[in-house]
C-alpha cells in the first residue's frame, strides 16, 4: 500500500471542507457536496438500487490512550491513495471521485493526485466503471465526467486544468433533485 | 451511513491485533493475517490481476490541533459498517471480510456484525462476489468461505458458531505461498 509521509501539513479535502465556511450554492441548497453524494448513496442503498460506500479518510494513528477505553491522542490525516467512493451496481464495479471547484473558468487538475489517476487507470483496465463527479460551485452545477476523459486530458493536454466549456461538452450535467440529490446512476445507465 | 456511538470502549480487530502480541503461525510465518492479505492484494495490483483495497479503519475525529499542521488530538475508532476489503476483478465487484479465530473447534459468529451481514446480503443481491477469508490460527489454516454460506448459517443455524468441520467441508483451504501469500482469487476463479 502506498504510504504518504505524515507531515501533518495537509488534511484531506473531505475533512477540510467541514470546519470551514461553506458557500451554499443553489444546486445543493446549503448541503455540502460530500453530504449530497452520501445522501444519494444512502438513497440507492435504501431503495436497493446499488451499494456504494465512501471510503473512510485514512488516518495514521500515532498514539492511543487505553486508560479510558481507546482514545486516540495523536494522529494525522493521510491522503487517500485511491478514490473516495466505490461499490457495486448491476454486478459491475463502480469507482469515482467527487470534487468541488470554485474556479469559474476551469477545473484544476492539481485537485487529483497521480495515485488517483493510476488507480482509475487500473479500475478501467479491469473492467470497472470509473468517473468523476465535479461540482462547479461558481455555476451551481454538477457534472459527470468519465475517468477516461480526465485520464486522457491529464496525460496529453498541455494545460493543467480542464476548461469548463470542455466539461460542459464532454461531461453530463446532473441536475439536483430531492431524492437522490444527484442521480448520477442515471448517467451510468445511459453509458452502460 | 450507519454511525456507531463513540463509546471508545472498543477498537476494531485490525487495529487491536497490532499492538498486542501476535502468535506466529506456521501458515503465515510471523506475518499477521491482515498483512498477509495486504501483501496478496499488493501482488495482485502489481501484476495487474485485480484492484482490491482495504478500507481504512473509520475514525471519529473529535479535535484537531491546527497550530502545527493538522494534528488530531482527540479521536475514537469506529466499527466498520461494511467489510474490510473490496475491489474489482475481471469486471466484477468483489467484497470480503478477513477474520482470524483462535478457537480450535469453531468460528464464533460474534466476530461478524449484523451490519456486515446486511452489507454482504446487499452485495450478493447486486451481483457482487462476496466471501470470508478465515484464519484458524490453532490449525495454521486459512479458508475461503462464501458469504452465502455464512449468511445462511447466521440466519438459520441454531448455534452461534460455525464448527470447524463445516468450514472444512463447505470452505476452500487456501495454502500459503510466497507470492501472493494467500492466492484467494484462485478460489474465485474456480467458482466464477
Amino acid at each position: 500500500m502506498i504510504k504518504y509521509p505524515n507531515g501533518g501539513s495537509f488534511s484531506p479535502t473531505s475533512k477540510k471542507s467541514k470546519p470551514h465556511k461553506h458557500i451554499a450554492s443553489a444546486a445543493n441548497r446549503g448541503m455540502s457536496f460530500e453530504d449530497a453524494i452520501n445522501q444519494s448513496n444512502e438513497f440507492y442503498l435504501e431503495r436497493d438500487i446499488a451499494v456504494i460506500t465512501k471510503r473512510p479518510t485514512p488516518i495514521n494513528v500515532v498514539k492511543v490512550d487505553y486508560s479510558h477505553g481507546a482514545k486516540i491522542t495523536h494522529a494525522y490525516f493521510e491522503k487517500q491513495s485511491t478514490t473516495d467512493y466505490n461499490g457495486v451496481y448491476k454486478g459491475r464495479y463502480l469507482d469515482f471521485e467527487a470534487k468541488s471547484s470554485k474556479n469559474p473558468t476551469s477545473f484544476p487538475l492539481n485537485n487529483i493526485t497521480p495515485h488517483q489517476i493510476k488507480h482509475l487507470e487500473r479500475v478501467l483496465k479491469h473492467g470497472g466503471i470509473a468517473f468523476f463527479l465535479i461540482e462547479l460551485t461558481s455555476l451551481h452545477e454538477v457534472y459527470y465526467l468519465s475517468a477516461e476523459y480526465v485520464i486522457n486530458f491529464y496525460h496529453h493536454a498541455k494545460r493543467k486544468s480542464i476548461p469548463i466549456k470542455d466539461i460542459k461538452k464532454s461531461g453530463y450535467l446532473i441536475k439536483p433533485t430531492l431524492l437522490p440529490r444527484y442521480h448520477y446512476l442515471a448517467v451510468v445507465d445511459k453509458l452502460l
